[in-house]
C-alpha cells in the first residue's frame, strides 16, 4: 500500500469514528460526505498535437489546468504531446485500453475504425462551430456520439473548436476543379473523400509532419487549421497561396475522449468537474482562435507576403455537389453513420435557416 | 455553534491527529488539503427574468445546478425570479449590498449607474456572440468589465448569450427612418439611445411587462430576444410584423455578477468551480438558443401567421450611421466608456475582417 492510500484509509476510519460519536441526524449524511477522505487520481492525457502547440496543445493543457483547479488537486492530469507516450494516431487505442484516461484529438482521425466519427468533427458544407454545439448539446448529437464510442469503452466530449478553418495552402492557383486533379493534399475525414472524388489524392498526416512533407514534395498541398496555427508551423515558407473558405471544415470540433472505466470510478462531483472542464475548454478554444486568427493572417499577408485567395464560386458549387454525393454514400455504407447523418442533416436544414435570418442578416447589415 | 460546524471542527481535528501520527512527508500537505473539513455555503441568485423563463431563467437555473453538482453540494445556490426577492432592476444593488451572492441579468440595464456597462452586453452593429467571447476572454474585455464593477464590490462574468437577436415587433411596416419617429418602443442600452436619435421614444421595461404594455398601447413596438423567447411571451398576439436583423443586439452577453466579498470567502477550488460554471452556462445558453430559435420561428410564421420582415438596407445604413455617432458621443462623455470603446472598437475592426474571410465566406459558399 502506498503512503497516500494508507493515509486515505486512516482518515476514512477516523472520520467514521467522529461521526459515530456525534450520534445521528439529518445533517450527518451531508457531513459524512463532506468529511469523506478524498481519494486523489493521477490521470494521463495523450494528444494528437505537438506538446504546447498554440490553440490545440494549449487547449489540452487548459483542460488539465481546469480539472486540477476545480478539483482542488484531487485529479491531477498530466498532458503528453504526440509521440511522447504514444504516437499521434494511437491516441484512440491508448485511451480505449486504459493506458491513458483522456485523449485530445479530432474525431475524424478515427474514421477508419468508426465510420460515423467524421460527423462529430466537421462535415463539408456542414455546421458552423455555434451550430455544431447546438446540434451536439440540444439536437441529439451527443447521444449518437456516445453510441458510436461506447463499444470502445470511451466517453466522447467536445473539447475545443477551431471555428471555420481555412481552405489550405497551395503552390498553384485553383481556378477550376481540374486544378485539384492529381494533387497530393493532406485532408482528413469526409473532406478527404470529397477531394478523392474530385480527382485529388488525400493524405492523412499528423500536423507535425506537414511542413517537412510539403518541403520534400511528398505533399503538393495541405490544409491544417487557420492562420494562428498555420503561421506557427511556418507553412508560408513552403506554399504561396492561402485559400478560403475551409468548405471541408466549417467549424471543427476537437474531442476529448474519456476512458469510461476511469470515469465511472470517480465520485459524482469529480465526474461533473471533468465533464464541465471539457465544456469550458470547448468554448475557450473557439474564443482564442477567433481572437488570434486575424492578427496571424495580417502577419502572413503583410510580413510573409502570402497571397490570400478565395475559391471561385464555380469550384465551390462543384465541391458542394460532390460533398452531398460522398456524404450520402458514406452514410448509406454504415448503419450508425446513416442514423447520425439523418439527425445532423435535419438539424442543419433548420438551423441554417435561422443562421441566415439572424447572424447572416446581421453580418450583411454590418458590412453595408 | 451549529451541528454542521461542530462536526466540521471535530473532523478537522481528527484528520490533523491522523496526519501527525503518520509523520511528515511530501504527500502530507496534499492529504491534509484533501481532508479539510468542508464548509458549506448557502447562496442566493437574484435575476431580472421571470422564474424559469425559457433560455434566460432556465440559464440561471443551469448555473445553480452546475455549481451544486461540481461542488458536491458544498455551495447550494437558490434562484429567485424577478420580483421574488427583489424587483428585476434591483438585482445590481442586491448583489452589490450582499443581500444575494449572485445576480443574473444584462449589463445594459445598469447603464444609468455605470455608463460603460452597455458595452459589455451588446453594442449596435457591434460584435457577434463568438466575437464578444473572443474580446472578453482574449481581447482585454474582462479586465475592463472588472474595472467597471469593482467600485460596487462586484465581480462581473458573462453568464449566457442569446446570439443575434431579432429586430423587434411592430404593428406597422418600417420602410424608412420616418416610420420610427414618435414610436414608443422598448429598447434598452445603446440601441435605445440610437432609437431616440432616430426620433423614437425608447423605454426600458423588464420582459414580464412587455405583453401588457403592448396590449394596453403604452408601447407601440418592442424588441425582446428572439423567436424562442418572444413566442413564450405571446408577443405575436399583440404585434403583426417581426423584423430582422437585431442590429442593436448582434450577440447579447447576459451577465452573472458575483458579490466580491462572498467570492473571496470561498476556498480556491470553489472559486474556480463558480467561475467555470458561469463559463459553461455562457456557452450552453448560446447552444440552446441556436437549436431552438428556428423551431419557434416556424411556429410563429406557420401557426400564428406572423409576418417576417427584413429592415430595408437604407434604414440599416441610416441606423448604422446614427449608431456610430451615438456610441462615439456616449464614449466621450465618460472616461471609462472611452477606454472600453477604444478597446472594443479596435478589436471589432480586426475580428470583423476575420469573420468575413472565414465564417462569412463559408456561409456564402454554403448558400450557393
Amino acid at each position: 500500500m502506498k503512503r497516500r492510500e494508507f493515509l486515505g484509509a486512516v482518515a476514512g476510519a477516523t472520520a467514521a469514528t467522529a461521526l459515530t460519536a456525534c450520534g445521528s441526524g439529518e445533517d450527518n449524511t451531508q457531513a459524512a460526505q463532506a468529511m469523506q477522505p478524498q481519494k486523489t487520481y493521477e490521470w494521463k492525457m495523450v494528444t494528437t498535437w505537438p506538446k504546447n502547440f498554440p490553440g490545440l496543445g494549449t487547449g489540452a493543457n487548459n483542460i488539465a489546468k481546469l480539472i486540477n483547479e476545480m478539483s482542488g488537486g484531487r485529479i491531477k492530469v498530466k498532458v503528453y504531446g504526440a509521440g511522447e507516450l504514444v504516437g499521434a494516431f494511437e491516441v484512440f487505442d491508448a485511451v480505449s485500453q486504459g493506458n491513458a484516461q483522456l485523449g485530445h484529438a479530432g474525431a475524424y482521425y478515427w474514421k477508419g475504425k468508426i465510420p460515423s466519427a467524421a460527423f462529430f468533427s466537421s462535415v463539408p458544407f456542414g455546421l458552423t462551430a455555434q451550430e455544431m454545439n447546438a446540434w451536439l448539446y440540444y439536437g441529439g448529437g451527443m447521444e449518437l456520439w456516445e453510441e458510436a464510442y461506447k463499444p470502445f469503452g470511451l466517453i466522447p466530449n467536445p473539447g475545443g473548436n477551431s471555428g471555420t478553418q481555412m481552405g489550405g495552402w497551395f503552390n498553384k492557383e485553383i481556378n477550376s476543379l481540374d486544378d485539384l486533379k492529381g494533387l497530393k493534399m493532406r485532408m482528413p475525414g469526409l473532406g478527404g473523400e470529397v477531394l478523392k472524388r474530385a480527382g485529388g489524392i488525400p493524405v492523412t498526416l499528423p500536423g507535425g509532419e506537414l511542413f517537412p512533407s510539403l518541403q520534400s514534395g511528398a505533399l503538393d498541398a495541405t490544409e491544417w487549421v487557420g492562420p494562428y496555427n498555420d503561421l506557427a508551423f511556418g507553412l508560408y515558407k513552403v506554399a504561396k497561396y492561402y485559400y478560403t473558405p475551409g468548405w471541408h471544415e466549417p467549424g471543427t470540433t476537437m474531442e476529448c475522449m474519456i476512458n469510461e472505466k476511469a470515469f465511472n470510478e470517480l465520485p459524482e462531483d469529480l465526474q461533473s468537474i471533468v465533464r464541465n472542464a471539457l465544456k469550458v475548454a470547448n468554448a475557450d478554444m473557439l474564443a482564442e482562435y477567433t481572437a488570434r486568427n486575424q492578427q496571424a493572417l495580417q502577419t502572413l499577408i503583410n510580413k510573409h507576403k502570402v497571397e490570400l485567395r478565395h475559391f471561385p464560386d464555380e469550384v465551390l458549387i462543384e465541391l458542394k455537389k460532390i460533398s452531398e454525393q460522398v456524404i450520402e454514400e458514406e452514410a448509406k455504407a454504415d448503419p450508425l453513420s446513416e442514423k447520425v447523418w439523418a439527425s445532423q442533416k435535419a438539424f442543419k436544414e433548420q438551423v441554417s435557416q435561422w443562421t441566415a435570418v439572424s447572424e447572416g442578416a446581421f453580418l450583411k447589415a454590418r458590412s453595408l
